[in-house]
C-alpha cells in the first residue's frame, strides 16, 4: 500500500530511490507563517551525509536540497513544501552483481516477494538514501518545535560493547564527533573498535538515544495512538532498528512496582517526578519530564566477507559485496532518529489542540 | 483524537471504561462469508480474564461478549461488526479515594493534564479493561488467520529473573499454567517470586513473546509503514509495555554483520534462511520465516505499600492503594498481543492484495 | 473496506442493520468537558423517527438512545462515547420475500454482488435505519457548534414540484410540518400530492436544503479536502441522495462571470458579500457568509405497485413490495443531512486550529 | 490540514503553486509492474494545457512531465512514483496587483483568512494549475484500469446555454473540437457565445459528464464510503464546481418511484437493468451499469470588466483584471473530472479485494 507517508496533520510524504535521478519529500499541513530557507534543511541532512573520517564510507554524497513550493517570501504559505535532493555521485555499474542474488539481512529477497521484481541498484528504495526525505521534513518540525521550547536531541549511546558514560555527557559532542557520541573518551574507543570490525571485512551496531525536553504534559492518547507506540512505530520504522526501548524500557521486566514507580512530587508552581524511569510518558500521555527513547541498531548487513546466500532462480551460492558501505549505521542514524521523533511529537502537538471544549470556545469565540 | 481506531481495511474501534455500563468494539472491514459465533471471541476473552489463583486478581468478571451486528445466519455479512461486554461486577466505591490524588506510575496524572478532568473510577479508560475490545476483535483475526494457514501464539517467556527454557517448551502449557508460560517448572519458580512479591505487598514485571507461524514472504510495506513498525506500534499500544524487540532485538547492538546475517539457503521449493536473527521480517517485508516480537511489561504500578504522591491540588501527600490488583500483568496481557499482533498481520495481508499488476489483472479479468 | 467511519479528528463509527439485535454508533475525538446526557441526543433521533401521519409509514420505532461510555458526571471525558439504540419492533418475516429477488432501486443486487450474500430482513446495512448512528453523533456535533455560535438547519426545500416559497419562510414550521417544509402553505399542497402519489402505489422525490449560520471565514482546505468537497461527499452518502448543490449549484454553469462572482463589501468591522452565489466557500475555504447545500432525494424505491425484476438465480421475475414504507425520504431525512453537515463542519473547525504558526506559540507558549 | 492527499491504498499528494519552480505529484501504492514512461503522462497533461484558439488563454504553457522516482527498467517498481512539471512561462509581475485587493469569486480573501498571508502570484496554490499534480497520477490511474477493462470518458455537456445532441454523439470529438464538446454542431455554436462573451469582458460557465465503462458490479461500499459520495468528492474538489449529479441526478426529485427505479432484467449471462437513472450506483455500490457523473462549474471569475471589491485593509476599491484568462473553464477541465474519477474508481477496486473470506483463501492459499 501506500507505506511512505506519515502523520495526520503534519503528514508527509517521502519518494525516491538511491539510484533515480533524486529523492524528496513533501510536508503537507505545515503551519503557514514558519520562516524557512534551505539552510535551515541543509544543517539536518549534512549530518546524516557520510563523512571523512575512515568509519563512514567515504561515497560523496553532496545532498543538496531544494525548496520547490510552500514557501513565499521566506515564510510557510501552509500548502504543500516539496524539497528535492538531486542524486548526483550514484554510480549504477558497482551494484550490478546484486541484481541475481539476494544479500544477508538485506531487503533484496523480500522486495522480490513483494513486487515480483526489484530496483537492484544500490538497494533501491530500501536503501539508507531513502531516509533523506525524512531528514528533511524532520528539519522543518525540529524548527517548529525549537519556537514552542521543545528541544529534540539524539546521539550515539553504545557501538558494540562500547558504551558512553553519562557522568561525562559532553552535548557540544554529538555534532563533532566521528560517533555522534556525547563522551569523547568512548568515541575514540569507539572508532578503535570500528577500525578493528573494518580490517576484519565486517561491521558493527550500536544503540541510539534520543531526549524530548521542554515537553508540556498532557500529549498523547489513550488506547492505539498512545504517544509511546507512535514513538514506536516511528523510530523502528528506521531501517536496522531492531528494538525501541521508552524510559527504562527492558530494565522494568526484572524490577519490582515499589522500584519502578516514580513518586509524584511538587515542582516549581506545577506537579513533577522524583525520578524517570517512564520515560515521560505515562498511559500514552506526555508527563512533562523528559521523555526518553532508545533504539537498537543491526550491524550493517554489507559486509566484504565473503557470505552463503542464494540467486534468484533459488540456487546456493556465495557472495562477496563490493563497493562503499558504513562499517556501522549508527552515527548518521542518529539524525534520523531525532527528525522522527520530532515529526511524532509535532504532529500529537498540533492534534491536541482540540482536545478540550474550552480550547474549542477560547479559539474561536475569542 | 480519535486514538481508539487501528487498521486499514480491517478496521476496529473499542470503546469503554473500567466503570462505565460496558465495554466493546465495532470492526468495520471484515470480510463476508466467515463463520463466526460467540463462543469464538468467548474463547479469546476467558484467556483475559482474571483467574482464580492467588496470583490474579480475586475480582470476578464474567466477560460474556455478545454479537450486535454484522453477522447473519451465523456469518460475517462485510458490515460492521457490534461487539459488546457488560459490566456487571464493578463497584465504584472501592475507587472514591483516587480521585483527589494521582496514583503513582498510572495515568490518573496525565489524563487530568489533556483533558481538564477523569473518570476516576479503576482508572477509566485507561484500565486495563480497555483490552475487552481488542481481544474481542482479535478473536476475529486470529480466526481468519487461521483459515490462512496462519498461527498466532504469545506467551509469558519471563517473570522478574525467572526465564522459560526454551529447550522445555511446552505449548500446552500456555493455556494452563497460572502464568501463561509454555514450562511448567519456569511456572512453578515464578508463581512462587510473585507470591513473595504479593507478601511484600510488591508487584512484578515480565517479558512477553510472540509467534507468527505459517507467514508468507513479501508482506509489509518499505518506509514507515514496515511490518516490525506497525507491529511494534500495535505492542507498545498496550498498556505497561515499555519496549518491544523483533528477533533478537536489543541483542544485536552487541554483535558484527557477519555474526548477526542469517544466510539465505534453498528450502523445500523455496527459499529460507539457515538462522532466524531477523524474526522474519527484512527491509519491513515478511521473509517467510517466523515473525517473533518481545514485549517488556513493567511491574503493576498498584501496589499495596504506601507510596509518596501528590493530590490534585498539588500538595504532598502518601497513597495506599486499596483494592484488587494482580500483582503481575503479564500473564493476561499475552493474549492481548496475540491480538494486535494478529490485528496487525490480518491488516497488512489485505492491504498487499493490490501490490501487483498482475494481482489486479487475475481479480477483476477472470 | 471499512466504510462505517467518519470523520479526521471528530471521527464516528456507526454499526447496526435493519433488523439486528440494535444499532449505534462510536464517536471518538470528541472534546472532554461537553455536558451531554441522552436528552440531547434523542431530541435528534426524534426528528428521523416514523410519525404518525400517514405521509410517513405507520412502523412504531421507539429509537431510544442510551449514552454507554465517554460521559462521566454529565460531562464528556474525551474518551470514546459510545451510544446504543436497541431495534425492538422490527418482524423479520415481513421481509422474507425479498430474500429471492432483487428490488429496483434497492442495494440488494449490489450487496449480493459485493459480498456474496446479505442480510435481506429489511434492507439489512443498507436500510435507512443505519442513520441512527449517523444522527445521534450529529447531535453531538450540533451541541458543539452551538455553543461556538454556529447554527445548522436542514429542512424540506421542495417535494415532488411543490416548492417552498422564500417570502414566506418560517423556520418554527420545520419542526412541526408533516414535510419539514418551512412554509405552511407549501406543506398542505405537498401532503395532498403524497396522498395522490400513495393512493397510486407510488412513492415521490424532493430536495432538501441545509444552511450554515455563523460560521467564521478561514475554515477548509485547498484541493483534496474543500468544505464543499467534504460536504458534497457527506450529503451524498446518505442514502438517495443523487445531486448535491453549494450555493447556487446547477444554476452557476449558465451565467456569465458578472453575474456570478459575489462582490466583497465593507461590513461591521469586518468584510462580506454583496451576494452569496458561491453559497459561503471560496476555494473550498469558507468565506463567512452563510454556507448553503442542497441534496436531490429519489422517490423511495419501494414501491406497491408490481415491478419486474430478477430472482437470486438470473431469471425474470414481478415483485410486489409488501410492508410499510414511508412514501417519501425527504421529511425524515432532513436531519440526517443536518447532521452529516455538522460533522463535517465540526472536524473541519478542529483540524484547523493548528493552520498557522502563531495559533501553536498562542496555544502551547502562554 | 494535509489537503493535498487523496486516495487510500492508491494515494497521491500532489504539490506547487502557480508561479514556484515547479508542480507535481507523488503517487504512492501503485501497483508494481505496470509498463510506465513519460508519455503515459504527457497525452493527458497536453489535455489540460491551453490550447491556440481564442477560446483559451493564449499563455503558453509547456507543461512537460519527468518521472522521478518509482520507474525502472519501464516498469513500475511498487514504491512512491514522483512526477515533476516545472514552471517555465509564469511572469510574477503580471500579478503584482492582486497582492492588495481580493477577486470577487477566488480564494485571495480566504486563504487570507485561513493562513494569515497568501502567495498572490497567479492564485498561488488555489490556481487551476494545481490540477497539474492530478491528471499526471490520474493518467496512470487509467492506464491501470484501461488494462483491468475500464474506460472513463469525461466531456464538456453543455456551454453557458449551449448542450450537446446525444443523437449526434461524436466520440473522436471530445480530443479534438475546442471545446471538448463530443459534437461538432454544438461546439461551434458554442464557440461563438464564448467569442461573444469574451467581447463583452465577460466568461462563462458548463457543464461536463463523465462516463465509466466496463465497471463490475460490487466495487463500492455502504454507509460513508459510498462509491457515489466519493465520486462527489472526487470532483467538487476540483476548482470553480459547484454541483455533482449522479445518473438523472437532480431530475429525480421530481419523479415518481415507479418512473425513477430501473428493473432489472436477466442480460448476456449476468443481470442487467432496463434503464438507468440510478447512474450505475446502488446503495453506494456498482450496479455493472455505465456510471454517470456530471458537474456544474462555473464562470471563470477572472473578468476583465472591472469589479466592486475591497482591499486587504477591508476598504472598498475596483478592480480591473489583466493578464490572460480563458473566459470558460470547462474544455480544460474535461480532462481533471476524467482524472479524479479514474482515481476514486481505481482506488476502490484495489480496496475491494479483500472484500470476502473467498478472496483471501484463494489468493493467500493457492
Amino acid at each position: 500500500m501506500a507505506g511512505s507517508t506519515f502523520g495526520t496533520i503534519f503528514k508527509i510524504t517521502t519518494w525516491g530511490e538511491s539510484h533515480g535521478k533524486a529523492l524528496g519529500v513533501v510536508i503537507d499541513g505545515c503551519p503557514a507563517g514558519l520562516s524557512l530557507n534551505e539552510e535551515d534543511i541543509q544543517l539536518y541532512l549534512d549530518r546524516r551525509k557520510p563523512g571523512t573520517s575512515n568509519i563512514s564510507t567515504p561515497r560523496k554524497e553532496e545532498d543538496l536540497v531544494e525548496i520547490l513550493s510552500g514557501v513565499f517570501e521566506g515564510k510557510t504559505t501552509g500548502t504543500p513544501i516539496s524539497l528535492i535532493v538531486r542524486n548526483t555521485s550514484q554510480i549504477s555499474k558497482d551494484y550490478s552483481e546484486i541484481a541475481s542474488c539476494y544479500r544477508p539481512g538485506h531487503a533484496d529477497y523480500t522486495f522480490d516477494q513483494k513486487y515480483g521484481f526489484r530496483d537492484y541498484r544500490g538497494g533501491g528504495r530500501s536503501s539508507g538514501r531513502e531516509t533523506i526525505g525524512r531528514v528533511a521534513a524532520g528539519a522543518v518540525a525540529c524548527k517548529i518545535l525549537s519556537q514552542l521550547g521543545i528541544t529534540v536531541s539524539a546521539y550515539t549511546k553504545s557501538i558494540g560493547p562500547i558504551e558512553i558514560d553519562p557522568a561525562h555527557f559532553d552535548k557540544d559532542a554529538i555534532l563533532t564527533t566521528r560517533t555522534a557520541m556525547p563522551d569523547r573518551a568512548a568515541d575514540e574507543k569507539a572508532v578503535a573498535y570500528l577500525e578493528e570490525a573494518r580490517k576484519n571485512y565486517d561491521s558493527a551496531g550500536g544503540v541510539m538515544e534520543c531526549l524530548v525536553q521542554g515537553m508540556p504534559a498532557g500529549i498523547g492518547d489513550p488506547v492505539f495512538e498512545k504517544l509511546d507506540a507512535n514513538l514506536a512505530k516511528a523510530v523502528m520504522s528506521i531501517g536496522a532498528v531492531k528494538a525501541v526501548e521508552i524510559g527504562d524500557g527492558i530494565a522494568v521486566s526484572q524490577r519490582f512496582g515499589s522500584e519502578n514507580n516514580d513518586p509524584f512530587c511538587p515542582g516549581n508552581g506545577r506537579i513533577t517526578k522524583m525520578t524517570n524511569h517512564a520515560g515521560g510518558i505515562l498511559g500514552g500521555i506526555s508527563d512533562g519530564s523528559t521523555i526518553v527513547i532508545r533504539a537498537h541498531v543491526k550491524p550493517t548487513p554489507s559486509i566484504f566477507k565473503p557470505q552463503q546466500t542464494v540467486n534468484t532462480s533459488g540456487e546456493k551460492t556465495e557472495i562477496k559485496i563490493k563497493g562503499r558501505h558504513d562499517p556501522i549505521i549508527v552515527p548518521r542514524a542518529v539524525v534520523v532518529m531525532e527528525c522522527m521523533t520530532a515529526l511524532t511529537i509535532l504532529d500529537t502537538m498540533m492534534v491536541n489542540m482540540s482536545a478540550r471544549m474550552d480550547y474549542l470556545t477560547d479559539f474561536y469565540k475569542k
